[in-house]
């Protein structure tokens, strides 16, 4: 098959009885590979194409014929109940009450004694085993010696009958009698020599598929639903769905303790990604994970000996498989294809290492809600391409696709030209760039409890989904993702030993307490002064929103002395607080008009000298500063949203924050709507314009010199570097 | 001298050379007394008027001869210097930087290794007293074995040369090289002597002086000033100004163990009223108001000796004599005289126990920043008055008073007039309702750890000076300042034993883990049942901004299930929240037109169950609520700043947590600009127009029945009624 400008790269989703229009659009869009959706198959006249072929492949479901014979291997969770708050000295309480029934079964084969827990929440006390009881017919928990008025819970370990993506899709699509894929536990022995025979079975049958794609693997990330058919709890990164009897036992074996209930419930805070992980929880994610990584290899060497490419969803089923993880490189995937929904999604896929390529999934999806009459799906295939590309620029995934039915897509001419034309930029894109490192100004090192782990993941609820309380730290990284700076993701525990050389500025950022901003950690005064060190000593420190908090000394911000900021906790309000004058300008917003947007309020942050530089304020508060501190600089910001403007102020923050604002207008688009990306190996740069209007931009090379260029719409413009003279030519 | 609806109960305040036209606002106002002020003196002319004769009297400061010779007897005060990064092994802090050198001076002759403390604050450990040295000539601390980059800071015991009032009028009004006053300390030997001796000397020399005006007693409440000769730190509540080492060797002898500088320090929040008082603190509190009001008492028996009146200023060196503790009655006043900004501070006066008037005084002060050409200060009187006169219809002063000078005033023929005309409507509230309770429909209790000490005194920094964090509890006391319900104040340790039989409804308000909100109280089950309990039987519960919050259980509202809110913390963002549509309309908002304005945003409360009536919400966040909780009910209010329309939904959320929507219309009147109060034992109704502008209303009477009343601009109408049928006639 061919490979060039025109061809190759590109993944286009199938459609049964859309032949002959699948074979246009493989022409048109120079597509090279098909594959087939959840609810989509692939006849033989599809498998006949000249392409390559990708078929979805369900380990842990979808074969409910087995499943039902082994109920007793149906993967397991622990839930909490609500709060029931006991009015006399007994209490009953139903644990199946909230829960929706057809995914959520207690579990009364193993001893509820030995698995499940009662907690009075008001003492934050476990009741004694003796003081409750289970019936196992109404699943009715009864309560003695409860004291009135305190409340209690229950923790219960279920099965979980309904996989919960396929019942997402089958309640959100209206699936009616289509069978309830009961998701199996492949840690258990008859799961276990199912999986690999049903693979090994299903390679035979499906000779002609080239690609297979695991969707995912073994364990579901959290999600469980309420008795009103609706979303009652999602974590993307929960390990929840990962627990057994035989695990826990397995891993008591090993670690020589045991974990309970709580430790997984954790008050309905369910070890989310925004709980600073518990010693306990960070154990059993790497006990998992080694199981994972194995169970994962083993399938992977059998699509090899098949002769078939393995690869992954980012995605579903992905418990344990983290491709930041210290195993992923032992599962020996081919490659790694997800969402992308912007330049924070597309680095999350396109930095993974260890595999032979990436593969980022493109929005709009072919679906009603977008190709209805009236509607130009156009508008938002430019911005999801013009907000990835970004990222694409500094680290490109090595094929793109795109899903849903074909068949709708193909009757919006406008937009089928529209990905022919992004296709061909993409590949000529990756013709220019691919394998050579963009020049990168500095090493910028998001610092979190997760670090590595969850590289571009961080403030991350459901995947791509927005919440009011991230949305604020969200922007951090799709400004990241796109800027002339390498980005790492390092975790408190990675910097306790020192920080490395390379890094130049630390950013930290979350709401207090939070993994993201560290909570306890804070009570460490080595590390703390290590930090106050570095930074003393010529670093940079961005602190967004609540950085380093943790009450203890009369501070909040236990790098309050870096930032020159902390935040009123009521307390000392007697103090009286004086410098609250912005500054009539600032390097840090030179770029900007109009209001600094910090996203959602931080009540009570106040600068705590005069030497403060207080850039912006609202309603009082300190939103936007700068603290000179020895050789480096804190900076403070309450939140950044992502948008052009905030990007820029992220990027002169860096530079400010390294007391180096002299070399920041040194291979820089001025434009804030424009993104220049150097590639010296090349000697190229491309100027991308990051809007689908023209933009007129003054360009500084390598020297600082300028040039004013024109952009069209959603231009990229590509150039010449000079690398003796460092010169830039169009 | 007369006393009638055209004289009496006003005090003038007088000027040198205005000696006919005092005379003549004399009769106008039918004042019956003049007072001298800060600043001002008494002349003989004036003394031979017909008018009790008030006189400023300072026993503590204004007699630097004696101060001077004792400065070793000057009061004291524990200070901390602010944080000092070491960036080496050795670190030297200036304990005088950033204090008033003029008002502060650090005290070496008692050994600083005994009264001083040097902190790392970055360990929160006490350094050692072998490894710093005071050089007492320059005023360095200087640290050895410091541990580079954590921060020191040095408590610091020192004189206060300057008493805090007369610095601050001092500077404020540019008095130049007038002496400054040095407080002394009474606690000492020979002023212990010097103010009795003073007093009576004073006596002898002004017999014509009828009313002694204590301003006040010994101890200024906290309030220091920086190098710039601004304010740096003030708390109207704190005794960090009463300390000595006499002082705490005392306290050391009778409570067995010693009070050390970081007891009052405090990381610098120096025991602020919105710290949850300590053990300790309460301890040291009670122990100086003993001892103030034992001394106090001495010098009002050489008044009464002197057959004079002893009254008391309210505010300056008040501490230790707070008029709700438990020893003020020993002081034996005649009366108490404050400041009136508004409904809150006139009943914070009217409402002190044990004396035999109060008396208000009330805005404008006669000062130029009000009284100049083109302004019309009559604006600013009417404003006052019927702000506080809410409040005088529930609890009234004794006395109306004025401050400043005359002879502005006397500039402003229609303020001398509306003066006039308010002192007649004084005198005629006094004559229907003096002595007569009012009639209350329910009775409300304050919440928060200072109970009835600091009654109407919650949430206040510096007496009625506004603060962003407070505002939006303030209204909560403004409003119940003149609701026809009896307001309490309770502290948390009142109801440990029991929540007393007559109170209906309990309001618990502030921000987390101050004294207002409770901190750690909450983490006391019994507590927390009880309260349960309590509301479940029947009562209501009130909570506002961040009520009974004490993360434990998975709650960061202990009460909770009481309110059916609570805050996201960031920990459980993954539990879908669902119950975000508002209620087209509700009992508790029947009379608001347009938003709810609750003030300071509380980020991310929201309604734990779909039973919660969720009343009004804003940025995704739960502003008013409410839930039914057994036969009580809790509400939840963001904040509730004073306005009329707050009043009128505090009013009905009273009535709706007790579930007795029924009773509201008795005894009101429906416009939220009026008021209607019912004084039974006198068969009198007074109808208020809250307003300068004309309003129509329904007034109900106690059978709920109608009629409209048109009431002219701050018209006051009195109307009878009948005992019997409760029937209102006007």
């Amino acid at each position: 098959m061919k490979k060039d400008i025109k061809h190759g790269r590109l993944t286009l989703p199938t459609e049964l009885d859309f032949l002959e229009e699948t074979q246009e659009l493989l022409e048109k869009w120079g597509a090279d590979a098909i594959r087939n959706s959840d609810g989509t198959e692939l006849d033989e006249t599809l498998l006949n194409l000249d392409a390559k072929v990708y078929s979805t492949y369900f380990v842990a479901r979808g074969d409910n014929e087995f499943a039902l014979q082994h109920l007793d291997e149906t993967q397991q969770i622990f839930v909490r109940t609500d709060y029931h708050t006991a009015t006399s000295t007994t209490l009953e309480i139903n644990v199946q009450d909230g829960f929706l029934e057809e995914q959520i079964a207690p579990d009364t084969t193993h001893d509820p004694k030995k698995w499940w827990q009662v907690h009075n929440r008001t003492t934050d006390e476990l009741v004694d085993v003796s003081d409750w009881s289970v019936d196992t017919e109404t699943n009715i928990v009864t309560i003695k010696n409860t004291e009135p008025f305190h409340e209690y819970t229950v923790n219960v370990l279920v099965y979980m009958r309904w996989d919960p993506t396929q019942m997402y899709n089958h309640i959100t699509n209206n699936w009616g009698d289509k069978a309830k894929e009961i998701p199996f536990d492949v840690r258990q022995p008859n799961s276990q020599e199912h999986m690999k025979k049903a693979l090994r079975a299903w390679c035979e049958a499906n000779p002609k598929v080239d690609v297979v794609r695991f969707t995912t693997f073994f364990y579901h990330f959290t999600l469980f639903f309420n008795d009103k058919r609706k979303e009652k709890f999602v974590d993307w990164f929960g390990y929840g769905s990962s627990v057994s009897p035989r695990a826990l036992e397995a891993f008591e074996a090993e670690y020589g303790y045991r974990l309970y209930a709580e430790d997984f419930v954790q008050n309905g805070a369910y070890n989310t990604t925004f709980v600073p992980p518990s010693k306990k929880y960070l154990d059993y994610i790497d006990f998992q994970q080694r199981f994972v990584a194995e169970q994962a290899k083993a399938l992977v060497e059998i699509v090899h000996e098949y002769g078939k490419e393995a690869i992954m969803f980012l995605g579903d089923n992905w418990i344990g498989t983290e491709p930041y993880g210290p195993y992923f490189k032992d599962i020996g995937l081919d490659a790694v294809v997800g969402s992308v929904g912007g330049g924070q999604t597309l680095r999350l896929i396109s930095d993974i290492p260890h595999v032979k390529y990436t593969e980022g999934r493109f929005l709009p999806y072919f679906f009603p809600d977008t190709f209805f009459e009236g509607n130009d799906p156009t508008i938002e295939g430019i911005d999801n391409w013009i907000t990835a590309r970004r990222a694409i620029m500094r680290k490109p995934v090595s094929r793109i696709g795109y899903g849903g039915y074909p068949s709708l897509a193909y009757k919006f001419p406008k937009f089928v030209d529209f990905v022919a034309n992004t296709a061909d930029e993409f590949r000529t894109i990756l013709t220019n760039i691919e394998g050579k490192k963009p020049h990168s100004k500095k090493t910028v090192a998001v610092l979190n409890a997760w670090g590595k782990l969850r590289s571009w993941q961080a403030f991350m609820v459901a995947h791509a989904l927005h919440y009011k309380q991230i949305y604020s730290y969200m922007g951090i990284l799709e400004s990241l993702s796109g800027l002339d700076v390498d980005v790492e993701f390092i975790s408190f525990e990675d910097i306790k030993a020192g920080i490395p050389e390379h890094i130049d500025v630390i950013i930290n950022a979350g709401d207090a307490h939070t993994a993201f901003s560290g909570g306890a950690v804070w009570d460490d005064p080595t590390f703390v002064s290590n930090l106050r060190k570095w930074v003393y000593e010529g670093h940079g420190f961005i602190g967004v929103g609540e950085p380093s908090a943790y009450e203890k000394g009369g501070r909040f911000f236990q790098l309050a002395d870096i930032l020159g900021i902390d935040k009123e906790l009521g307390y000392t309000l007697s103090v009286d607080k004086y410098f609250d004058k912005t500054l009539a300008s600032h390097f840090i917003t030179e770029d900007l008009k109009g209001d600094f947007n910090y996203g959602e309020q931080i009540n009570n942050t106040y600068a705590l000298t005069e030497n403060v530089e207080v850039i912006k304020m609202d309603n009082e508060n300190v939103t936007l500063s700068a603290n000179t501190y020895g050789k480096g600089r804190g900076i403070y910001m309450m939140g950044i949203p992502y948008s052009h403007e905030n990007t820029r102020i992220l990027n002169r923050a860096i530079f400010y924050s390294l007391q180096e604002e002299d070399k920041f207008k040194q291979f820089l688009s001025l434009n804030i709507h424009t993104e220049l990306n150097v590639y010296k190996e090349g000697h190229k740069v491309a100027l991308l314009n990051n809007t689908n209007e023209v933009q007129l931009t003054t360009v500084y090379d390598g020297h600082g010199n300028a040039q004013d260029i024109t952009l069209q719409p959603a231009e990229i413009k590509w150039g010449e570097l000079n690398e003796q003279t460092l010169e830039i030519t169009f």
